[in-house]
């Protein structure tokens, strides 16, 4: 089986297992909750499909973990479940925060049914991501599905420790680069550290492993979240086209921006008299190269994609798993949008 | 001891066990995220104290009933903590929902940090409340642990499909009163028959004596919101002074307005004609009386207290325990506010 073969495959079986779970936990299939729930997880409503279903990386990353430690990824499908059910609740709560109209080419949840359902979908996702974590018991035992259902409420808890912190911050002028590194820590890399991590725990990995596959998802969150602020400014739909999906003119403080600002360059003078047009989009993605950003940002990527890897090198094994996780981070890295 | 010793006590361990959780699970004391579920959980900030505190009615129950079935009630302290962080998580996100702008005579959390911070300091509660259930682990063992934890989850379900009822019935002219009763079932009965049943899990139980125990605690909370509705029209703040707190002012569809709809009588004409004025209020009420209403309430608020003390008395205990889960029912259906 190639690698494509492989993720395509946990793929269909992570959804099975998603739509499973949902159906399983509210048992009224004719209300509108349900209809909110099934339409954010992208199976129902205008342009439904795997487009607004999204890739399902985090609980492929799950299945792949447990299946480089040699174990039966069939295993790791309820914790694969809870972890997308988990990412979708933030989601729908980020979309809410950050006042989105859109969400993968859709509609976001709250457009379509308002602030107060959007929140109670939410909490109603964020619970069964709970709930479908515990049915682990039969696969692997109580003690660990315990170990295993911590983990990812300790992962809920530092998701929003960095949404907190992101929030604070669009109130700031200015945010140093620890700072945001240790947001996106907690938005997004402990998030997908948590997801290998418990990999490792369905599998009955050793501590060792266990701490090697968090942070190989760790380092790759970070790495992704880096790549993601590189295309938020100079990937095709930020500098081609819609030059308003640029990061400079939302004013988000990604790290190229964090980056520019310290300079104090060219970039920084304009930066600090106001709000940006989308017409000077080019003057100041340009500013921000020759402010030294973009080499800064690439080499961030870079630096945190090296340490993925070297991470999945120090686990040890070698097979069709470690070798799709390692395609999954050039895959992930290497990605135009 | 007196009972009203005894509950006391318990308050005092649950508030503790409570600051205890909270601080154990958001090591950063510096940041304004642990500020907001310190103030909304009544321990900072203005008018701070027993009364921004609450009776932490439902954390009392799980001890009581554990202790009702000769378990050291300390044992069910995680859950107790657990349960009451889920309750307050359920109202930071019930506030904004409601564009309620007090909670226990202060400030609401969205009103004071915002819509954004208040849906990520209810999720961070949230997931505390499932967090803290999984401690009891190290006094009652892995496998009784999923099944505390589980049966909190399966609550929190039933709370968003509660809400999700109330939501949609503000946009119904009309509700049947069937509907009404299993919105409340889900909203309010079903976290308080979680509660007593808790307490049988923790104390190892029978499945018989779970269910007594579940069933006092549904039956106690749908008398307890039987009540509230007929304080919401006539009792004291709502008839004298602030009429503009009675419910037929709000148009909240409560039990005594959804019987009144139903009596084709002077109540019904009134109220279909639109909005009510604060200065009708006595009127309407008068008119809820005569078409009946009062007295149904106050028959369905007995029915269901008598069928919580029937469970009660089916579990076949008496003890020290049971007797202040009594007292606590008629304390609870007694009351004025």
């Amino acid at each position: 089986m190639t690698t494509s073969e492989l993720i395509n495959q946990l793929q269909q079986s992570i959804e099975i297992e998603l739509q499973n779970t949902v159906d399983q936990f509210i048992p009224d299939k004719n209300n509108e909750l349900y209809e909110m729930l099934c339409y954010h997880m992208g199976w129902i409503g205008e342009k439904a499909g795997p487009e607004a279903q999204g890739k399902r990386i985090r609980p492929v990353i799950i299945l792949l973990a447990s299946a480089a430690l040699g174990c039966d990824w069939h295993k790791a499908l309820p914790a694969a479940a809870g972890m997308e059910l988990l990412h979708n609740f933030s989601l729908i709560h980020d979309d809410i925060q950050d006042a989105s109209d859109l969400r993968r080419g859709r509609e976001t949840v709250w457009r379509r049914w308002g602030i107060a359902q959007a929140i109670n979908a939410g909490d109603c996702m964020f619970t069964m991501a709970h709930l479908s974590m515990l049915r682990l018991k039969d696969n692997i035992g109580f003690e660990k599905t315990i170990k295993a259902a911590g983990l990812l409420q300790q992962a809920a808890i530092d998701i929003t420790n960095g949404q907190y912190l992101d929030l604070s911050f669009e109130k700031l002028k200015e945010v140093s680069l620890d700072a945001y590194i240790n947001m996106i820590n907690g938005k997004t890399a402990s998030l997908i550290g948590c997801a290998a991590e418990l990999g490792g725990v369905v599998a009955g990995g050793s501590t060792l492993e266990e701490s090697m596959l968090k942070q190989f998802g760790i380092s790759l969150g970070l790495a992704f979240q880096a790549q993601d602020d590189w295309l938020g400014i100079w990937g095709d739909s930020a500098m081609t086209g819609k030059s308003n999906e640029s990061d400079i003119v939302s004013g988000k403080k990604s790290l190229p921006v964090l980056f520019g600002l310290q300079q104090n360059g060219t970039f920084r003078d304009r930066w600090m008299r106001g709000p940006i047009a989308a017409d000077e989009v080019a003057v100041l993605s340009k500013m921000l190269i020759d402010n030294g950003a973009q080499e800064y940002t690439r080499k961030m990527s870079d630096k945190f994609t090296l340490e993925a890897v070297r991470a999945l090198d120090r686990l040890g094994y070698n097979n069709e798993a470690v070798e799709a996780l390692r395609e999954l981070v050039s895959m992930l890295i290497n990605r135009k949008k």
